[in-house]
């Protein structure tokens, strides 16, 4: 490229189209650090989506961390590198007892793979259930999971749940949502591929940002256990303290899964995820099959994921986004309604979903108004996104270590953004 | 872990049996320089086996280019980030003009992956070939075109294809090879799946490395071409120099694929390959499915990508492998005759194979043998590996920057290790 081609042009010349940009006016990056992503004309933008850098944009102590590891190794599991189960043992003392064995790999789609491949396996059925507008990954298998990228994979296998929107807004949603996953393991034993197991992202967030009440998961869980599924809890999204109360989502619901998904946060960028499962699915696995990821728990990636695990301990993260959340929900349900908008705001911690369904008379005018929302943030430096399954719904993540003041920050930038559109 | 627990009791304690060691002496690794594997009790292993380090383990300047991105910016693909269509640039410069699209992606495993899924998206057909001791990856797709990890995932969308060995051996393998492959679409026609595409490493490492006659891919191109198939050159082994002559293996030979798989060597460890191909392809499945991978195409292992090109070009690297190749094949076939083994040794570059299926009066004898062999080169302090069908074959594969001193230390060791074993 010359230095005449925009960045725009030089990515659709080496770029095919598969690569979407976010916003009319898509954001050039220059840097970025904290919560603040610094674009080419200089101006720092508002990072209140990115659920990767959860202890922070370009974190000094994970850089330190990586680059030491660097020059010291980086070689495969196929050797002994005494940290990689170091790390292993001090994630695996963060989980319930049950679960304490580990593979590690590049990313969720690849650990959310495995996980489908360890449920067929070991259940010897080939039927999952997900949620109707789940996300789950990019591998072919789990595309079939994923109805929110394209329906293209869901194939006979797959059965596919209404998350109950209703009766978790009454407060009865477990035994609703139970029933629901009885009838689709029916639905799969019928169609002759039997029942292997269930996977649900642990804060529903493609679904539509699905948090409360609390133990809500709890029947669902239950009901899959009964019809000898294995439980999959995809934690992509909810894990490594994004509810604030919890380290896991599926901890504050008090359930135990079979099979842990760990994605996006682990490694604050560097390419590490895993799946935490049961010694008894997991060797049954293994004993049959070996499982060799070149990248995956390579001690790079390692040194990143066990330098995130001390900032989440050194910065109280935890407490953080208890705090943090609570403030950024209600300031998201505060001025949302003084803009007379009919609106609901789901979520725990530092996940929030405004849902504005209700705010137009169509879920076609209400999804307008959301991106409208979304476009007009970005114009003032504020970025968040969109999400559930009529894409009426603000998702709102930042990283873990948001702070009030960036609180004020985005509520100054969506009343002015609010105020804009209503004239 | 308490002090008092061994590396290995405590891998054994966090990891499930899915993962296995090399060597009946595991390796436990304390760093890593150049060629060389330090271990833990302070002895150099000169590491003749591994394809990610291709410009060296702990490189200089890849870690200095890893370690300045992460404290300047790690985002993803949905914002723009200019260094990121820059080095798709580079790479696309490096290829045919007709590959001129890039999907980055975190594994060799997932760019497999999207592969298949573009393959079959586009032809509308199912059917996919492969040779049938191939390894293409982990994920459930891949998995069914790797029959060396194991056949439980070939399913009747796979036809498997024998390397035509003899006539290998005898120079006249292309016809018989494209004969094998237009027999297989056929198969795949007549199960009502239709023929998709193929797949194949381009120096067929785990079929026992075939890298000769120089040509013998054309009439396989060909044929599938013929039959309106894709044609997906594996270069997660042969790319980024490995042969020496080339960049890419399928340039040795001649063609041009319509979309290329990349990996190992992509980043020196860091996490990231690659799918190149057709503008045709790419946007085709482009404009149904948008593909987003949180991880892949991320600054910082674009990065080490980057700075892998640098190393490339600033080490003369594909030099180096050509000459220091050369000394490798002698030295092998030397050595092992030397000893008295009937041995072949094949390969090109820094990639060889020492076939010694007919050393022994069986092949179980000869497995043995080559894992006598590789154990005992291990504890005399030089890694190697074995490949092929029967595990009869030695597989040497060292960075590219092997130099003909440790060919000298390689040949040493392998004496030694022969004339004990003969003792």
């Amino acid at each position: 490229m010359t230095g005449e081609t925009s960045p725009l042009d030089a990515r659709r010349a080496a770029l095919p189209s598969s690569y979407r940009l976010f916003y009319e006016n898509p954001v050039v990056v220059d840097h970025t650090e904290g919560v603040w992503i610094h674009d080419a004309a200089g101006t720092p933008l508002l990072d209140v989506y990115n659920n990767v850098p959860v202890v922070g944009h370009s974190n000094a102590h994970v850089a330190e961390r990586v680059s030491a590891q660097l020059r010291t190794a980086n070689t495969h599991t196929r050797y002994v590198y005494p940290a990689v189960a170091e790390y292993a043992s001090r994630l695996e003392s963060l989980f319930p007892a049950a679960l304490n064995k580990i593979i590690f790999t590049c990313s969720g789609s690849e650990a959310v793979d495995l996980a489908l491949q360890v449920a067929r396996f070991v259940t010897g059925k080939e039927g999952m259930i997900a949620t109707s507008h789940a996300y789950h990954g990019t591998t072919a298998a789990t595309h079939a999971v994923s109805p929110s990228l394209s329906r293209h994979f869901v194939d006979d296998r797959i059965a596919l749940v209404d998350v109950p929107e209703e009766a978790l807004a009454n407060g009865d949603a477990g035994e609703e949502f139970a029933r629901r996953v009885r009838e689709a393991i029916a639905t799969l034993e019928a169609r002759g591929v039997g029942f292997a197991g269930l996977i649900m992202d642990q804060v529903l967030t493609s679904d539509g940002v699905f948090t409360d009440p609390v133990g809500f998961m709890a029947p669902v869980r239950e009901a899959v256990r009964a019809a000898g599924g294995v439980f999959i809890a995809d934690e992509v999204q909810s894990g490594f303290g994004r509810t604030g109360t919890h380290m896991w989502g599926f901890d504050r619901h008090g359930i135990v899964p079979d099979l842990v998904i760990l994605g996006k946060p682990m490694g604050n960028g560097l390419p590490i995820a895993a799946l935490v499962g049961t010694e008894e699915l997991l060797n049954t696995y293994g004993e049959t099959f070996r499982y060799f990821n070149t990248f995956g728990g390579n001690p790079v990636c390692i040194a990143a994921a066990d330098a995130v695990l001390d900032e989440i301990e050194r910065l109280d993260v935890l407490a953080n986004v208890v705090a943090t959340g609570t403030l950024l929900r209600e300031g998201l349900s505060a001025t949302l309604a003084a803009h007379g908008l009919e609106a609901t705001v789901r979520g725990t911690g530092l996940i929030a979903g405004g849902d504005l369904t209700a705010a137009r008379e169509t879920p076609a005018e209400s999804k307008a108004l959301v991106a409208d929302i979304v476009n007009g943030l970005r114009d003032r430096g504020v970025l968040i996104s969109s999400t559930g399954p009529r894409g009426t719904v603000l998702k709102v993540r930042p990283p873990l270590i948001f702070q009030s003041e960036h609180v004020v920050r985005l509520m100054s930038a969506l009343d002015d953004t609010l105020t804009h559109l209503s004239t």
